[in-house]
């Protein structure tokens, strides 16, 4: 019997356990065909078929429509931030960027190693406790694109809607971290991208779902790993893909439709999510959101101690009840509980009982 | 009770069955910790410990001195075609490579989209069934770097030893094929980089090995994933890692260091393939060996019969005994066996016999 852990990892983080328990009984014989997923040809009809699989799934759990490919890459969001730019980016044209936090400002710096970059709107100086001010915001209308951060997972902060882009500027969306916790409209993206290794599987996958038309924008001659037509021309097998990853998102995505989709997922997200928003606005300023509340992110809840030595406390404390990963970023301190999909509603509970207890425990050490 | 395939896939390819089973029995519970190495942060002291014991691991099975890096990348040996060029080929300079192979040829074709190449030699005029004539090769002196792929996967030929360079040119080389296969000099090289998927694990991790000095050659501002001297320089971990196939790979090595290492393995591959070829060489001609025997490969044995139909039947018969993988690549036809480290000899004996059946088989079907 396997005691697990609460596990509030940011990325890699909780996977399923129905999930890790298939991958662990078939890991020496994927559909019984005598050898293991890992040892499988990625261009054998089995391998095959995975990916048609995924892509359907893929397809009917987030209402990806015909005229959209998903490429599955490698990389993670850091390379898709040069990506972007290397294909969609032309040398003479500009793109926009809205940025709420460490993830869309990193994603603006790498762009404009290879590209004119304008930064629309950033709320940096609230050091990204909220989204930034739209009202104010002038759009450039030529804008290759405009790019936004859908969550923040450093900053807790998440958009509850798209931002509305001027007519035909594509909208692009770095979703790292909270693709496919909540139904979205897919056809009002032009592009959008995500790491799998926080909502949608392990690490070592990173999925691309990008319009047809702008395929067509893309120039000749890319490098080939680099280059979302070529990539999309090969169903995402130019060379060997990560097998193993693509695998595991297949079962995440197939243990998400048993649950009955994203509409579902989304209201076990936002009962999460309340408990432990309820657990700090109840503390009397003890525990302090780190995100302005009409931003907050469903994903990764930011807060604060009244010191750093608290919190340091917090964690080790935490940690020996079994509540592990809930240490903030290490560029901003503080704490986080990162609460994705698989992260089950009795994790939750475990860590807001915790926070009551180490409140009443800590008060008294206070007031002695 | 599993009945496992004979896997002579040419990667994706077999994985040695204890390490498997090891990554089986700990799949939920990575050592006792209480949750899985996929759901494992990238910045745990777990994970820490991991990537240092890989690194260890690898030195110590290559022999690999302190004035080299080794970087755990994504993207697999396509990507570091382009990144090879972008890093260490500067717009005024040119490399050399010498062409024995598609791989090789694709290397060459993709550092010329980024700067100026030279395919010193080529063996394609007679379709790679050999290693380019060096006796008549001029090399350049001044060279950014000489490249060379040290076994060719598809057409089946393997260099036994390095091409001497000129004195002052870094020796380059694509590895995913024979990379710990057995043992080499690492100080003849400057760098080396491979897809693990073939002799060193899964795929999803491409390693890197990089002579210090060449680091100090990388232009600025680079995009981030694709700069050397910044992924050395965080350690690969300037985003997340494809921690899984890392956790294999690392699996691997321990394998091979507890069947003696390199040394061991070399004599167990020579031996492998000495069995295959004897059985080409045996049969009066019905099995004819692709590359000249002065450069076989002893890690993908390539073969033909008379005619297509028979090649297929040939596959299709194998299939039926349990041996899978044995199709040439698409690109060229033919049949292959690829027999990498984890290819078990009872799987060669196995082969060795089959291949002996049918051709009795067959003959005696000729003969009606």
């Amino acid at each position: 019997m396997v005691t697990r852990l609460h596990n509030f990892n940011a990325g890699p983080a909780a996977l399923p356990l129905a999930v890790l328990e298939k991958a662990q009984a078939e890991l020496l014989n994927y559909h019984g065909l005598g050898l293991s997923i890992l040892e499988m040809s990625h261009r054998s009809t089995a391998f095959d078929d995975l990916m048609t699989q995924v892509d359907e799934d893929m397809r009917q759990l987030m209402g990806i429509p015909n005229n959209y490919k998903i490429l599955f890459l490698q990389g993670g969001a850091s390379l898709q931030f040069d990506m972007l730019s290397l294909n969609l980016l032309p040398k003479q044209g500009s793109a926009d960027y809205l940025v709420n936090g460490v993830w869309g400002k990193k994603a603006a710096q790498e762009a404009r190693k290879l590209g004119n970059v304008r930064v629309a709107a950033s709320s940096e100086n609230t050091n990204f406790d909220r989204l930034p001010n739209l009202s104010q915001t002038e759009f450039d209308p030529q804008a290759a694109y405009l790019h936004f951060t859908s969550n923040e997972t450093i900053q807790g902060n998440q958009w509850a809607e798209e931002p509305k882009t001027p007519p035909g500027v594509p909208l692009v969306c770095d979703m790292s971290s909270d693709i496919l916790s909540r139904p979205i409209e897919i056809s009002k993206y032009g592009l959008i991208y995500a790491g799998a290794q926080k909502n949608a599987g392990p690490s070592g996958v990173t999925l691309v779902i990008i319009r047809d038309d702008l395929l067509e924008r893309i120039p000749q001659n890319l490098p080939a790993m680099l280059d979302y037509r070529l990539l999309a021309e090969k169903g995402s097998l130019y060379n060997t893909p990560p097998s193993f990853s693509i695998y595991m998102l297949g079962l995440v995505l197939n243990w998400l439709l048993g649950l009955g989709g994203l509409k579902e997922i989304a209201k076990l997200n936002a009962k999460k999510a309340d408990l432990v928003y309820q657990a700090i606005d109840q503390s009397d300023g003890y525990y302090r959101g780190y995100a302005q509340p009409e931003c907050r992110s469903l994903m990764n809840v930011t807060f604060r101690l009244a010191s750093t030595g608290l919190e340091n406390s917090f964690v080790e404390a935490a940690a020996k009840e079994g509540l592990i990963g809930l240490k903030g970023h290490r560029s901003v301190g503080g704490l986080r509980a990162s609460i994705y999909n698989a992260c089950p509603v009795e994790a939750v509970e475990a860590l807001v009982e915790f926070m009551a207890d180490f409140h009443c425990r800590q008060g008294k050490v206070g007031r002695t």
